[in-house]
């Protein structure tokens, strides 16, 4: 029989940077006990994304660091929305630009994902912040319960 | 017991800019009775974005047209695409780094949306166009109704 | 009554470039046999991308690959992660600046994209890849099947 949950996920950061939360969205997936369905992410803010990307070389993510830091400079001259600090206006562009949005199927009681993808909250902020992930899932119970539909 | 909805939304743009949607879209998951769910929202255009940013000050999004004419300028000599305007490339490409496709999880009946998140549709042309967003929600329906799964 | 299905599409690339699937995913959909519902795409890789665009001109993707190309260049001295190619790092970053992730409605037994959208993977690659799409679908079977919630 079809069914659904929905939870959120708390991630406190500390500052500008990637936390990876692969393993606590696979844990409530499991916890869920779906077979086959669709687990939705949703992060509550406009100043941090969700990121898929490769969890293997830690290089990877300090060259996206130096990336988006060229490409959105904090306290570019340009942005008149400064209030908040140098860095606010950039994280809101980094968030446009990348993601708070994700769906993933589930297969087989776990997250579809591909061997080198890892499930990141990006903050962008450089103060610590603390993030909220709604999870939702949809789908299938498990088929050796019986509930199938 | 779980059900679903269709619709479509239509945006009359007056060129370039933000159009907020959020209440409409809250008001169409309302409509639909559900309690707990899922909400993708998906945009038929290809020069066109689906944008969730802050609603607050209107200087964010001022940065943000700024920001983008710099990143992706009209009438860049590169762009050999330009029979249908100096416009035209650049908004296809501001398209592909944003997005057109949201999931947002539906939570007693409401959008689980952050506090300062609001959705907008962001007209990437000059000129006005008549953009048309599918809503589609899937869930339980009220409890109170008593038909939750 | 509501149901879904999960399979795999495979897409053999020949190095950076666009490889249209919207045929296919319509097909699977069409397979699925389902009135009304949600699609949703995901792509098991960091280094290539989903993308929905313009499907008419081929100028709008030639500009595609001239805008980024000159956006997240091959070996640019910024990068430290270089050690799989020049190329790598700017396909995770050019990754990460579209999506991975697709959510479509399906209406009528089709995927409701607009009149111009085509479904592409990008491979951001300079070398051919084996490209696995995860193709999920859920939603309320045929009405002329008589077996609609």
């Amino acid at each position: 029989m079809m069914r659904q949950a929905i939870e959120t996920l708390t991630v406190r950061t500390r500052g500008r940077g990637f936390y990876e939360i692969t393993r606590e969205v696979q844990s409530r997936v499991q916890d869920a006990g779906l077979h086959t369905g669709l687990c939705t992410l949703h992060l509550q803010h406009t100043s941090a994304s969700l990121l898929i990307q490769e969890n293997a070389d830690p290089d990877v993510r300090r060259d996206f660091d130096r990336f988006f830091a060229r490409l959105v400079p904090d306290g570019d001259p340009l942005f008149v929305h400064t209030m908040e600090g140098d860095d606010d206006m950039p994280a809101h562009i980094r968030t446009a630009l990348t993601t708070v949005n994700l769906g993933v199927p589930i297969a087989e009681g776990r997250l579809a994902l591909g061997t080198w993808q890892g499930i990141y909250v990006w903050e962008h902020r450089t103060a610590p912040h603390t993030r909220t992930v709604v999870i939702h899932v949809i789908g299938d119970g498990d088929t050796s319960r019986g509930d199938r539909a």
